[in-house]
């Protein structure tokens, strides 16, 4: 297939299953809302790391408490891992930003189970002076911070969704590439419960490695044009000097499938793209394979 | 002793040894060399996390290899795990983003000792196909990725600096304090070798807990206005209703004691500040005492 | 009337018929439509100027070219002004921006006639190279660039909307009143057709002057705190230190009011606010008078 | 010659004498102060816009209130334009923003004469409430407005210096030489007195037209990739699709020299960059030129 003029090659994005939260975070103003969220993202983006990401931003007229607004998706590949991640992350980047507050934003009929604040750093952190309140129609947590009140939901909604979704953009430059890589994550912002990416990662890898047995996780040499003339079964097309991997997790399965239409077909109007692709490990990774051709279809 | 008729507390700021990496964080473009270090940076700002900060930009003709760039201070209370967290924020952080490179920015004169990036998840990455080179008048390791060549260093300096210096901003009103703290942070950023913070805290906390006996850090009750009435040795001034933390962990004793008067000296200017002052805990959380007074003789 | 119990006053706006233009421009990332609307919204701001200013962000899949997109209203007070400001705004801040096209963005019903784009600065920088089209299902000039063709809708539709709706938020402190402003501008935000300000103005000035009569607008001394003592007819209610205005203009009388009630609710939830109220001048600057109550009926 | 593989071309850029006056603005944080220097500078960046532009922040140390600031260089072509300029670009983007501040940042070694506030909307804004004082160790306007008083120096240094300095950067893609752009800008940024270029003008243009023979300034035609067929003297090198002009202005011929000298080799460095020209019109703009070898021995 041809998109743009780009060859998609007819191969799937190797996926799993994978937690996720997602948290409303308000607060006085949208820039410290976004300074919350963005305390949050941080460290995030790779293939190989599963932390938190923005998601969109919500109008104050649209929010419990009126005020401006960012939502966060926390997600983890295991059920056990993310019930610490969700409070942590709540702890560690909205408790400590002046004004903020965290409510849960998942939707009901997409939560498959609750984690509950109570007994994690977030309530502890009210050393007994924290109350359960009725507020904006909820039960909320009323926890006394320095600044006043902090308030959050006593509990947030988790749905195993899907991680790992991913395409490769193949491009004769670096510059193409990049450009490129902005433009798909630019449309990728259009597609609601995804985790937008807030950079392409260049660090595309392979699960363990060839040579270093132990690895967890090791550069993905196949795609590196940089050393494509010592790698035997090299992927490289003629042409192509730089590669990035834009990776997508999200809420639901058709979710991350637009997600990766979306970007494809953003990706591919850049000249100097020659062609697209996505990472399998022949089932090492995960068992959801999201086929392009078939995501494409959207 | 007043400034700017504000009342400062004759008080010190309890702090502790901390472990310091500097990494300058270079990219094609200054816009992608920020992109890395503000994905670093993501979830530090309180004092009951230590992770990575910003400390200052630097312009191309002053970096190895003439790009723009960014130096993060990556610290941690102990030795034993600032040496891998390191490696994880060159990993997590650099290594994915397009184009990004790692230098060792600890001055020579500055390092008690380095930690090496061999046999890290930096090199492991290589999976052998990494090489160490000499560039940029250094040894570098030189890491195939997706858009090219990764280069970093082969070992990083670590300073023995100090972690948890800190002041207290006591003021009428959430705007008045929240005001104050960024002319706070603003005059701190001129102060080098020090992690700027990038918000105040509003999650001032104590070691353990009063009634949590078995929590790791609590809300400091003592400085929660908003339930002043119900805490007997509460610390809450007259017509005190909002306080912030600045946190401030810097290389050297000098830098942080700088950085606590310079932030001092501004925060006072805005009118509706009250009183400064600092925690500490009876030595429960460190040994190194910073008097604000002694601070302000800087 | 008083609301979150700041005394709102029995007054009114007094606003004027403005004409707009509704540009929006795209570009291959949002970053440079962005760069390209910021460029054209500077300068804009207070009552006394009548230019350009943010509308909203358009998504890739609500452009007519699918790329990222945003908003911009050019407005000014007569219309023989705004029929070279539209094109203008186009040439000075579109033309120069990479990739950037402009797009008349003024729904038809709401069109009352249309500025052409023959004969202007835009369409003579074609110098006889440009050519009409048709593209994205309109006319466009296609118009040859250092980077490749500019495109640009062949006219846009003006509308007769109004000008020089505001409210004046008048507070304890400057940190209050600055904080309520940006409180009340991210509320006004989410209101479509208006032209969001980007900031207060400080600069809330009379028409003409008392002593300096032939000065085209001076500073507005009844509600200037720092000369109370001053002004015979001060207007500066006990314990108020700091004034500022927020100016909304829009395309509909109705857009204007609603922006002014959601700003004016979101306003007085800053602690330290004491008074709403709006500026008028006896008919001197326009005709359109916004009663506050009547506005806060929406 | 060749730097970085790329053809610099024996040519030079056509400049002329330019006015400018050189203004910090402080306000209580950066953000604030930020959000007044850039509303200076919108609607610049054009070789055929002369206006202000952005040159430096200021930490809190260095400037005459203490407080965080921007510099920007308020630039005209004329002596008699540049005389309203300075005043104007105070009056609406400085008196307006909350707390702002102005100060003549001009040296006073580079300074050929003054221009007065005195008589200009900035001193009649005050309606004869304003005065002369003494502050900061200088003599300075104190003008009440509705957050505080404003303040200002009663003069600014004018320099002439030049406009106009340029080159072109060529090459064989939009996204490579966006890129090698936005790295020519970077490395700029660093050289002192001088207007750095928000971003790249993609309206190269030459003065007059050829066929509109009335017009100001038209397309750059012999530069433009996309109508090379159609133009007999087409100075498009082969395989270059996409050109974008670096202006670049300052207060000293040699600054601009520096500029272009660092702005070429920053911007050859980026794969897909075939040639590096200037534009120049046989002395039609300005009796100034700047050979980019000699501008290159630097």
């Amino acid at each position: 297939m041809r998109i743009n003029d780009v060859e998609i090659e007819d191969t799937y994005a190797e996926a799993f299953p994978m937690y996720f939260g997602r948290v409303l975070i308000t607060a006085v103003t949208r820039r410290w809302a976004l300074a919350s969220a963005q305390s949050a993202v941080g460290g995030g983006g790779g293939a190989t790391l599963s932390e938190s990401g923005l998601e969109c931003e919500v109008a104050p007229k649209d929010t419990p408490d009126g005020r401006p607004g960012y939502i966060i998706l926390v997600g983890r590949r295991f059920r056990k891992d993310v019930t610490p991640a969700i409070p942590a992350a709540i702890r560690n980047n909205v408790v400590p930003v002046p004004t903020a507050a965290a409510f849960n934003a998942m939707p009901d009929k997409m939560t498959d189970y609750f984690v509950e604040i109570e007994n994690t750093p977030v309530q502890l952190f009210g050393d007994s002076y924290e109350e359960i309140v009725e507020k904006y129609g909820r039960k909320m947590y009323k926890i006394p911070r320095m600044d006043g009140f902090f308030y959050t939901d006593t509990k947030y909604g988790v749905r195993r969704g899907v991680g790992g979704g991913n395409f490769l953009i193949m491009g004769e430059s670096q510059a193409a590439t990049i450009l490129s890589a902005e433009v798909a994550i630019d449309a990728i912002k259009q597609v609601l419960h995804v985790r937008a990416p807030t950079r392409p990662a260049a660090s595309g890898s392979k699960v363990g490695g060839r040579v270093y047995k132990d690895a967890y996780a090791t550069t993905n040499d196949k795609y590196c044009a940089c050393i494509a003339d010592k790698v035997e079964d090299t992927r490289i097309p003629d042409n192509v000097n730089c590669i990035l991997e834009i990776v997508i997790d999200g809420l639901t399965l058709n979710g991350v499938k637009k997600a990766i239409a979306v970007g494809i077909k953003a990706a591919t109007k850049m000249p100097g793209i020659k062609k697209i692709t996505a990472v399998n490990f022949e089932g090492a990774l995960g068992k959801i394979n999201i086929g392009l051709y078939e995501a494409l279809q959207n």
